[in-house]
């Protein structure tokens, strides 16, 4: 069960208003790699982890989160007081009012919308999905879709702060950032404390495809490196000479009954183009006499 | 620029149509560990990507996930074909196609709407959505995305094999599997390249805070392990005592402008909650005199 | 700040894992009226909230509905601890791993996609969105808006009772289901402690319109009640005779400068459609000689 | 069936056009407290009430509600019938365009994408999604969801007002206004003529969980007030001392067959995390030697 | 403005009730070619046209479309009125309702979440989003998409009465099928009265390239046909030999300033990757001594 | 399977980066009428499709959008490369950077979200959605829906020339523009050489509504033209005399069961609005004694 001290985790100082910061702050509030991500991606896992450590540390962190949101909507509130007040009471003339909330960003719909309070949406005012969490339920795939979520948590924090010159708010920034490093230590430790975890799951590779590089994408640019050359690869240079890679005719087949063959063909008929025609077509009554000569109908 | 040789990448043979076979396999085509979110993944990271290594990279892997996807929607189509000819000419009774039809999943969507094509939907019919793109441009972030990614689809490949006995398909999938194994590999190696990788990004973290552990879920169950325990950790147990963490009210705060605190007074006044009252409500209304008694107006 | 008990708040005792009642209940997990809605409605409010009685109960009632969801959480991981370990082990043959996966409703995309573990969509698979909360930042409204979400939660679990004879899980929802009344309470009594609070806002409606009931639709079923007829409501009968209710010409006008004016009619000339003509279309092209009666090209 | 007549229910006279001004506009038009969302709410409900009155009084608000989708998009292609004609004729210079269509807030796209067409977006470009939509089919429910509605919807029109110069538009958002007013009106009139409608449905609550108020959220600012204290509160305060609730162990549980156990015990052995361990991970060989000390692998 | 007549458009009489067929049915109320979609292109269109003719066509078939949304959302209740009564009245046993909702498709969540009210989804119950619409304010398009629109709503329609043996169904959805063919054909008069409506738009094309025809997919299959071949068509079969088009080098380039120029040197060396590395990866570390051979790390 | 030469099919010299430009031409990489949005239209069409001709011809141009997708990505790639940089390194002060992130349209979510990189978004930030996608997998719809795909295209590319005056950009984009006619053409000769291809599918309309007009939206304004008048039209203008078409009795109906009735009753019962009631109601309650007039409670 989950309680609230009403004191935050940090505190938050804010220097003052300002509508359009706002807008920017909300994408750890409500956008994909913001807080509300990082909190359910780590408490779905946790409801559903049998593993009494992991599931420990996912509720310990998937709560912290939480905490987190509520630093960040909180900035998000502060930098939204101002506009908040004035357009609720209309202390300012239309005028003012309109060139306030058409500063930029999103923070016209922060304040017309949501009426200054902290949307769950990004900074361009999309809103918050579950689509944005990846938990699969295999640990050595979700830890490392979490070190990934910590580590582009992180990044964002980083660019915010070198957005923002409010020294309270980029206190507060920093030490969110900060947790990020700590948590995706944890789930790195918690990854490597299972043994083996790579390949994840438990089928083994077919042999002669899991150590194969296809080099898809050819001409001048053309690069060998750790990922494609050493002693794991055996790198594929000519691909049209081998496709498909298991020797047969490339070709998708199936095995239809009789009746389905039958509608099969009745429909292929019905629909059958005919590529001995040259039809007149729409766009050739469409082009009209005074049409252009760069498609011209001749 | 892109080519296509129509050969597939490996041979499909399906040995019967089967639309809730299909519909499962839609998890790779259109869901979120599927191979449009892999290419689309990758290719948005190497149109952005100076670094000439990785840049050729994600091209080679991005082109080939489209060659993937190509795969696993001609596994659809050949699944769905007897159900798209039965439909479309209407080549069975309306009892046998509802019949059909209705015979799970969201295999009756794929009929009624898609026409038996296969459709840029997840399993349940969901349609790809971008927001599964965790892209966000930082080499040391998309490439632990990337290898996250990979672990995933390896996984629902591996989930998908598992419910399926033929043995054309298995075969496919196998090998769709084992290449997701070799592009973690290679976005591995194009991870630790990189030196160093860890914490990504430019800034540092903030001292007393990157290796503290907080633990915020406490009770029977607290579990030690290599993630909150050890010399890399400092681990706080006693939040209560400990909140804020810097020592400040832990309030959040924003200093108001004149005006800004008059509109700021008049709407809390305007909508002040008087807490002395105990106000006759629309609840209290509706109850009746007949209400139960867990819900008693005394 | 938010920490976390091990215990739930309510014991779950689940008779035997059931995936298809498991999506049953994901409606009020990831679903628009289930717990995280609710939590993340109530939270983000009490962010914004300045009035100090409100925001305490905000942050009261979204705290309580986070350990909801926590519960709600618990029955359908544990209604998927079957499918979970016999899909990751492999633990039955793939046809009766077919059979399990089809079984209906979503539980076929919780198996493949989630692995089992409670996803934040409702029962059809749909991805939870931030579209769901309709907080708009006044407390007039916002009370109101809580109000109609409880008693929606409160029916949406009634269902769910109706549908189970899992003792265990009726126990639980019929805790989850009254906790939803207790919290329609509180938002009903904190509603009307704020007085007046109709209309919300400041500004006062336009005085004809205000009092005015327009009967749009007409016909055999037309019925008098209290929300159209009595002291309160001058109905509006003869709509016909009386738009537009300005007296004015009831079109939609603009003023255009000279160099727009000039570019509408440029637009207006260049895309005119010629009313006298009768043009042969595409569709009297594809139609054919053959075509129908039903579409006589004459 | 509905019928249209080419007049407006209320006049739309814009004095010049203004894209940016528009974008705001689009909050009421496509936007989840605007007038489609109100048109399909009340709409979709009265095609399922069998209820006479309730039936007679939905569809007569939903027709009006289209009637002000009308009157709301008149106004949006109003003022964006300049930057129409100018970008699909080209009468201004790029830069000139440019200047333009980069004024602020959503207007690029709405130029750029709909042509200065009524978008079905909120005024941030997000598009309608009947996620908005919140009718449950429980008349007691669905009207509370409809006088919250209504409210909500006032408010916005209020906002725009305040922001809104131009006294045309002005006067036509002050209809649209007064007209929420009128069917909160009518919505609770119609509530309170169905005794008893609280708690809605049939089942009661169980007995003492009806009537609890959980004080979840602790610390410097609680409060009381009417809607946690008095005649019909009991207030939990020790909330660590009572839960579970039940009096039970407070664990979710689950009985599983002899199949799923072994399944389960297999699952749990291989994904085992080792808690003894201290394993070296990838952040500590991304963190590298160069790394700051606020990493440190010791 | 809208007014509604009490009386459908078509009556409509349900043999009996069928939840599941009721799922069906909402492709065409809720889906992206249903009647909210086809409504909302048209009048969206219709706010925006100058054009007398076209508008007032616009708003004839939009207001039809509106009427046909009634008609199957009319056919979706009556399907689903047995299952809402015994849902909301407990009029069945907990088993029997759990085998009623469990029937198949998406009609759990119609009963659950919505009530057995038609919802603005689709049959797999995916929310309606106005993603679907794709009007872009330009006649000759618009029309264009309109004309393929009512094309795929005709064949909904037929899918769905290929379905149905329920006569009274089949007879109302044999009305709405027949009404797309009819709006089908005046937008392709409309089309065709704007003279010249191809190319769209005013900007012609450049010439070396309106009449090419790139052959990027090559190998068996090839085929040729009126859309590559002919008088109107140059084929471009040497891809690899002619790219870039324009003669160029086939690059992406911009000119940055000094201070662009040095950061972007500084981020390129920062994020380096070592191509001359094989470094150790977290794969590696995760293989483990008993890793299987398909991932050796040699 | 697709292979990928790493020249683009058509140069890109962009003249200085602009981040608000780049997030203009987002509207044709991740927007509804860009380059995914074909390419994922023709390939899925193409998979599905047994008609040799056609199935070329799709798989040809779905080829060619992926690479028009890769040169409009790698103009916004290079639109952004300056603030990438800058932002990156932090480049500038705070004070700068947050002026060049704020300088309007979703310009600073693509620094902060995606770091510069090309994000499958439009110019508002909306992500992708395969609800784009009309494909329904019949020829005679899906290559309608195509011409029309195509045209729209067309038309926005003609709006970015317009608003552009970088000569490098305005040249690849008429490229790219010019491409989308010489695609219609080829929808166009597809379509017409399948004969005949309207209506579509197999079922013919019903007789007397396939030339039925019916004038649904009278007043001033009422238009004749090719669409509701002439030989191919009966046009019914007197709708209410009219209705329903079918001559019955314009009601929905269902025949329930024994059992269903007893419960459609009881619900009936339960949920009976008192009509000759004026209730006391909610608003009644919160209106006040100081309540406006408008609002009167008499």
């Amino acid at each position: 069960m989950f309680v609230h001290n009403k004191k935050l985790q940090y505190t938050v100082r804010v220097a003052e208003p300002n509508p359009v910061l706002a807008s920017f702050m909300l994408e750890q509030f409500g956008g994909p790699q913001g807080e509300l991500a990082a909190a359910m991606r780590y408490f779905t896992q946790g409801l559903a982890e049998d593993d009494a450590g992991r599931k420990d540390m996912l509720m310990d962190i998937a709560t912290e989160e939480l905490s987190h949101l509520e630093i960040i909507g909180s900035i998000v509130a502060m930098l939204n007081k101002g506009v908040k007040g004035a357009l609720s009471e209309k202390a300012m003339s239309e005028a003012e009012l309109y060139r306030s909330l058409s500063a930029g960003c999103s923070s016209h719909t922060e304040a017309l919308l949501y009426g200054g309070g902290p949307s769950l949406t990004n900074s361009s005012g999309v809103p918050w999905t579950a689509a944005y969490i990846d938990s699969i339920g295999d640990p050595a795939c979700d830890l490392r879709s979490n070190i990934a979520a910590e580590s582009r948590a992180k990044i964002v924090y980083e660019r915010l702060i070198n957005v923002t010159d409010d020294t309270g708010i980029k206190d507060a920034l920093g030490f969110l950032m900060t947790r990020e490093i700590a948590h995706q230590k944890s789930f790195e430790k918690a990854l490597y404390s299972i043994e083996p975890n790579f390949p994840p799951g438990k089928l083994p590779g077919m042999e002669p495809f899991a150590d194969m590089y296809v080099n898809t994408s050819q001409g001048e640019g053309d690069v060998e490196g750790p990922w494609n050359s050493g002693p794991q690869w055996n790198r594929l240079d000519d691909i049209e000479g081998a496709i498909p890679l298991d020797g047969g005719d490339g070709l998708a087949t199936v095995k239809l009954s009789a009746t389905e063959k039958t509608a099969v063909a009745a429909l292929a008929k019905r629909t059958k183009s005919n590529t001995k025609s040259d039809p007149l077509t729409g766009a050739d009554l469409g082009a009209g006499p005074g049409a252009g000569k760069t498609t011209p109908v001749e």
